[in-house]
């Protein structure tokens, strides 16, 4: 009997009606002769209106404290999802991240699944029951509530999958899967049948909302097939899995992400010593600020400037470090700017083919887009950007690698997982 | 160091105003040199929110998924008032009914507090900390999340002090204590200074809803000091406690308590057989029914007839029961009515004075107001009538034992506790 874990987002249980087709789906799996667990977040905007609450009380809630409140969204749709599971007839019930087992590390707002125990989950299903499973929460090794961020239900999803060893980890969510870029911006941006968890994971990390960066790298180190697909229809999906189709693998850029969550710091005149750059960025990482693109570029002989990127989020807190820091050790001072983006092209093919970077800028020039900073990896290549000109790179960037197509066609040969 | 344990209903915590009132009043508490435990509930009407969302879902919610449900009602009010109370700059955390180690039977819906483990709880004081305790939850052995039943959070209070050897338990309400009978309904009802466990639990229990009655059974197996009183003054309230003050133990009936909450069904041509009410009594008990009032009367030499009470909410569930209970021991059908009332005179004194009952009964004479049945204790007469002529019952019965007063005149010589 195969082992599928499903997992459904906020809104596609976002209202009583939405909670009643999702559990008929999940029936329609465990009806086809497979064992289900299933994750799921937080109803629709519910989150939302928990911070909303939150915030009214005060500007600065303490992160164990917001944790508790936030754990409540998710276990009100695992008790709902099971209800409605149970009317349709099936064993089922419904049980929270602590109560699985999902250990995390002691940090409040953006934990780290450490373990998942199998041992509930197998006992249920094995019972004959479904399993619901509150996404996005977990507990410490002495009961501490804890979650793992924004997005963390993928996290929970992959994470369950791989301590079951399941065969599919379907991830349900309004798109029929991964675009070679956001089709809101691009409209024939085309549908990928397969790509590899290196791709994936940066597509997701630059901002391509479809997966959870962290729910990426669960899944290719425990190598859990994801299936990305529609919870609106039947079509397949997107599967992120080792190895691609041969004819995909021959496409030099996958995708084109962006990310508007982008805020710069710049450090100035940096004194030019060893252990400067370990003291910067030691401290960011102590009080937990995640640093994407670094830039460091020698203006004279004994100074640098610095100049790194961080979600728009954390740049407050940024601040206040880089603040402290530039006092520590002598800088000149520092600037920030919020309003960037990020525009990325990822290809696990590209590192084979040169001048593909320069493809890119050209395109960026040929708008007039100013480049603010560039990052590049094996498999992609990142620009900040200013934001108002965001959408147009992505457009320009998606045309002159002649990613458009159609999805229909696209599909001919994929077989259902 | 005193220990005092508060606790805070839904209404007072039904907005973030109002929880930023219950932060400075608990703050207030812990700076008087207490350590200080709170216990709320979940936030005014979300109980019943989550309640109408379950039953959008479906009819016949499992109560194991409702506890899984409810239980986010106090973890949300928890959160926003550990964050309140840490905003006024003192030490606070939040603990579910779970953390706590609040261990409760197997039962979803009502189940009753075997053990609080007042290790956490004493860690946490100790180390300086305002704890803040979700009401109305806990947990089995094997980690099921359970709820305790309307009014539960009175009782995790009291067990929560019972475990700690508190000094005093403090309900807070938006009453200034125990009545002689529901002020809403008589305009001069009196305030209590004093009351014993036995009284209040015949109070608790016939319908004033100050005080969950398995908290007070609890306040009297501890000898935990009870004091309700009111969130939105600094007045004494009413102490509930072993042995009261002279002059109120005079008084021959305390207080007059009514309650809407009253199913009959009643049992016809029962065979007088031993073990007939056995049979019933305990298919509806192990229905989990709760049975309140039993009259049995011999109509003739070999048939009886059986009537009883429930709560509403128990009404379908019983009839189910006695339907199968009637096939059974081929009794001659049932018959039930859920419009009804019980009205009660609740008094230590009682038993020591003749023709309490009888006076009873000729205020409700003199009001033309039928009974249907009569149930008496050492402590109490309880008398079901219509509900529409309750209110005019309970007005008359107080009218008839001179319960009225002034609260002022009857504070004279209380101290606050």
């Amino acid at each position: 009997m195969a082992i599928v874990v499903q997992k459904f987002g906020g809104s596609s249980v976002a209202n009583p009606e939405r909670i009643q087709r999702v559990a008929r789906r999940v029936v329609e799996t465990k009806a086809a002769g497979n064992q289900v667990v299933v994750i799921v977040s937080a109803m629709g905007d519910s989150t939302d209106d928990l911070i909303d609450l939150a915030r009214q009380i005060t500007d600065k809630p303490k992160a164990r404290e917001m944790d508790m409140l936030l754990a409540t969204g998710e276990q009100v749709s695992i008790a709902l999802l099971a209800m409605a599971i149970d009317k349709l007839g099936h064993s089922v019930l419904s049980l929270t991240g602590p109560q699985v087992g999902i250990l995390t590390e002691h940090v409040h707002g953006k934990a780290k699944i450490l373990d998942v125990n199998p041992e509930r989950l197998r006992l249920e299903l094995d019972a004959g029951n479904i399993v619901i499973v509150a996404g996005f929460q977990g507990a410490t090794e002495t009961g501490e509530i804890t979650t793992l961020g924004r997005g963390g239900s993928d996290t929970t999803a992959v994470a369950v999958a791989a301590a079951l060893k399941a065969d599919v980890c379907e991830i349900f969510t309004d798109v029929d899967g991964v675009y070679t870029t956001d089709p809101r911006v691009v409209s024939n941006a085309r549908k990928l049948n397969r790509i590899t968890y290196d791709e994936m994971l940066e597509l997701a990390s630059l901002g391509a909302q479809v997966l959870h960066p962290r729910s990426v790298e669960v899944g290719k180190e425990y190598n859990v097939p994801i299936h990305v697909r529609s919870s609106f229809n039947y079509n397949p999906g997107t599967i992120v899995q080792e190895v691609v189709d041969e004819v995909e693998k021959d496409m030099m850029v996958r995708g084109v992400a962006y990310d508007l969550n982008v805020a710069k710091i710049g450090l100035f005149d940096v004194p030019d010593k060893p252990g400067v750059a370990r003291t910067l960025f030691k401290a960011l990482a102590e009080r937990r600020v995640n640093v994407d693109m670094i830039i460091q570029s020698a203006m004279r002989d004994d100074k640098n400037d610095i100049a790194f990127t961080v979600g728009k989020d954390d740049l407050e807190l940024a601040v206040e470090v880089v603040k402290e820091v530039n006092e520590a050790i002598g800088a000149g001072g520092l600037t920030y700017d919020a309003d960037l983006a990020k525009v990325s092209i990822v290809g696990a093919g590209m590192v084979s083919r040169p001048g593909v970077a320069a493809m890119m800028f050209e395109a960026l020039a040929d708008e007039g887009i100013n480049i603010d900073m560039i990052a590049t990896s094996e498999i992609k290549v990142s620009c900040v950007v200013s934001a108002s000109e965001a959408k147009r790179a992505v457009q320009a960037i998606h045309k002159a690698f002649e990613l458009e197509g159609d999805v229909a066609a696209n599909d001919e040969g994929f077989k259902a997982g």
